[in-house]
């Protein structure tokens, strides 16, 4: 059997101590089947004595998970801390520098600055793999890297922030809201404290422009995704999106248009019979759609300490396979700069509620907002009540510009019987 | 740029066909990805002059395969002619013999020869490789030997089989019968003039001796896997399980029991809304039980010259960029021969379909016969007629031992009032 592989680990929070668990209790297999073992030699964290789930004791301790990155015994170093620069970034650029190898679940890290992380590793003959920052468990980097490696991707998207899509399945299965449920989720430990990363969708968009950058090969761009979250998602929505056969799911979605490429992450509407709208609770999904595969579709558990973990020991296991591959999967040097197709430039359906006086005359005014814009109103539900409450109008339209939509918006929110802003929804045909 | 990987096609036919199609429109961006050019050297088929979607006048051309594999020019051969033995044996034991690697298609013959396949490739340094061969597009067997190769997996399964699914995704949708819509699919091309591979299950058996041997480490042996197709499905019993919540699926089931490795194929009640149910028409599915990722679910198109063309050139852009991998994720020399558990001993639900005459006493004598076996009885649905015609009964079981219902139901259909075989299918909790 070959040179062992010696693996340092920075950070041993939910994922280095699920990646820990597995590297020591399925060591024999592992090295079975990579034929050398994976050691680990040293770990690094916050905190030496905290409680752990996974002893540590045989390991070399690093305060400092610089020092860490330096040490000259580590084939490879594990970036599991997190933050989007901070000691993170120095850890990572100091372990490539010195030609270690770094696998990383640092999505935030990457989406900023995996371009540059990426020249550095290739620089200095190092590997810089990512398998656990996005969708967790879903082996879905390498699916993209190599198992459709004889594709031309038009379009990557999927569900990815478990949090987010908890938060709407248990919103349609109790018609309950947003508020309730978040504060329901928060207590159980599904969200954080402060929970913007996920419900605003920014956790997701980091996963988003990683995808994109392997689909299309491009530099990773998180300020070039459209980035909305879910805590304007009413109740109201998810019932009537269920009425009109369809789901509510927080999607990233990457796609060639004509201008450019398409990134963005926000709410929408997708068929209830679709495999994505059929994903539900903490799961994630991705659905791959290439010229020659057609459609592929990966789902798995997108966070938690063993699955991603399990991403971690994957690109572990490539490492120590000798199978090296660029981050992006091609070299950094060809990656280009996406010409951006912005999201005013998005056409498709859209979902429109509005809450208007129920009096004459308001349905017409209402259609001639779109028209004016060359909107086509497809369906309508509009229910009388017996009331001097305002009443809703839902609607779906069909393909329309998203400029136009906006304008036509704007119009239909000034109108003196509109008496809330405008609900509006994106539809997507998957 | 390093030297192109050049590579020879055996097999021009539909699999042949569409791999030519992407090494040809997407040979800069292969060449990109994977940093040399993928170059197709020469082919080989059994009529060169035959109209042909793609051209194939700038390659070498051999009559006989077998002096292509012996090409020296050659790094790879395709084997993508198929047979479980003869000449396609021959050509990819010329090959590996010779130290050129083979990416393979026929699941036939590594089902069978597998294993001895797998030793001469590597006393001969070369790769045998066939992600093409399982579930076509859906990169299932990189996923298992790398994506999840940090996990031990207890259970993989799927629809392994795109006629016999879309066969039964048909008859659900339109309520005909098994022969009507096997010969509409035959009339569409969608089955074979001869369908007794798919619907008898033996192509599905062959892809799932092959998972199994990925997933469990086990020498891939055909002959251990209990088979039984689709012919005996009848569109009363595809309404009964709508009717119950689930629908019929031709599943390949391996799973790792307290007693050995269960490796079954059989059409089975799986719960509508699960993931597996869900998919329907030509669609493959595989779900990987892992103890790291948990459930992870691969979905995409299972046959066609686009989508395995492009799992034949995901192999061809492993072997360019030196990705070397065992046939089946471990050294030959340590695949174990699998203590096989029997169907006999499998445990789980029943379903139950008897036609008996409607009179009384027949319930409990009926009844009676599952008990002497300690099947105990779930849910029954009987729907008196008034009529003197016989009348069904449907019924499902709780957890039951498959010898113990063998029984039951030899008992059951001795019964004088049991008009017709009793009808069974195993109900599987996913």
């Amino acid at each position: 059997m070959n040179e062992a592989l010696r693996i340092g680990v920075a950070g041993l929070g939910t994922v280095g101590s699920g990646t820990l668990a597995i590297l020591q209790g399925q060591a024999e297999l592992l090295a079975a089947r990579a034929g050398r073992r994976l050691e680990v030699v040293a770990v690094s964290a916050r905190s030496r004595t905290k409680p752990r789930p996974v002893p540590i004791d045989a390991y070399r301790w690093y305060d400092d998970p610089l020092q860490l990155a330096a040490d000259p015994a580590l084939d490879v170093v594990l970036e599991l801390m997190g933050g989007e620069d901070g000691v993170a970034l120095e850890v990572t650029r100091a372990a490539l520098a010195a030609g270690k190898s770094v696998v990383s679940a640092n999505k935030a890290l990457l989406a900023h600055r995996g371009g540059e992380l990426a020249r550095l590793a290739e620089a200095n003959g190092a590997v810089l793999a990512f398998e656990p920052a996005v969708a967790g468990g879903i082996p879905i980097v390498k699916a993209l890297k190599e198992g459709l490696a004889g594709n031309r991707v038009r379009r990557v998207y999927g569900i990815l922030n478990g949090t987010s899509n908890y938060i709407l399945s248990t919103m349609r299965a109790t018609g309950r809201d947003f508020a309730d449920v978040l504060a329901e989720a928060q207590a159980l430990g599904y969200a954080e404290a402060d929970p913007s990363f996920d419900v605003d969708g920014i956790d997701a968009a980091h996963k988003l422009a990683l995808l994109a950058a392997i689909a299309f090969g491009v530099e990773p761009a998180f300020d070039q995704v459209h980035v909305e979250g879910i805590r304007q998602v009413a109740a109201t929505d998810i019932a009537y999106a269920e009425e009109l056969g369809y789901r509510i799911k927080l999607l990233g979605i990457a796609e060639a248009t004509d201008h450019g490429l398409a990134q963005r992450l926000h709410p929408c509407m997708v068929p209830a019979t679709s495999p994505i709208g059929q994903v539900e609770g903490v799961f994630n999904a991705v659905v791959a759609e290439g010229d020659a595969v057609g459609v592929a579709t990966f789902v798995g558990r997108g966070a938690g300490d063993a699955p991603t973990g399990s991403a971690v020991v994957a690109d572990l296991m490539d490492l120590a396979r000798g199978h090296r591959s660029h981050a992006f999967g091609v070299p950094s040097a060809t990656l280009a700069t996406a010409r951006i197709t912005p999201i005013s430039e998005r056409r498709g359906a859209y979902y429109l509620r509005l809450t208007v006086d129920d009096r004459a005359g308001v349905l017409a005014d209402v259609a001639t907002c779109l028209r004016e814009q060359n909107v086509s109103v497809e369906t309508m539900i509009q229910r009388h009540r017996a009331t001097d409450q305002p009443v809703p109008i839902v609607l779906t339209t069909h393909e329309a510009d998203e400029a136009a939509m906006r304008e036509a918006l704007r119009a239909i929110a000034a109108l003196r019987a509109v008496r809330e802003p405008p609900r509006a929804l994106r539809i997507e045909t998957l």
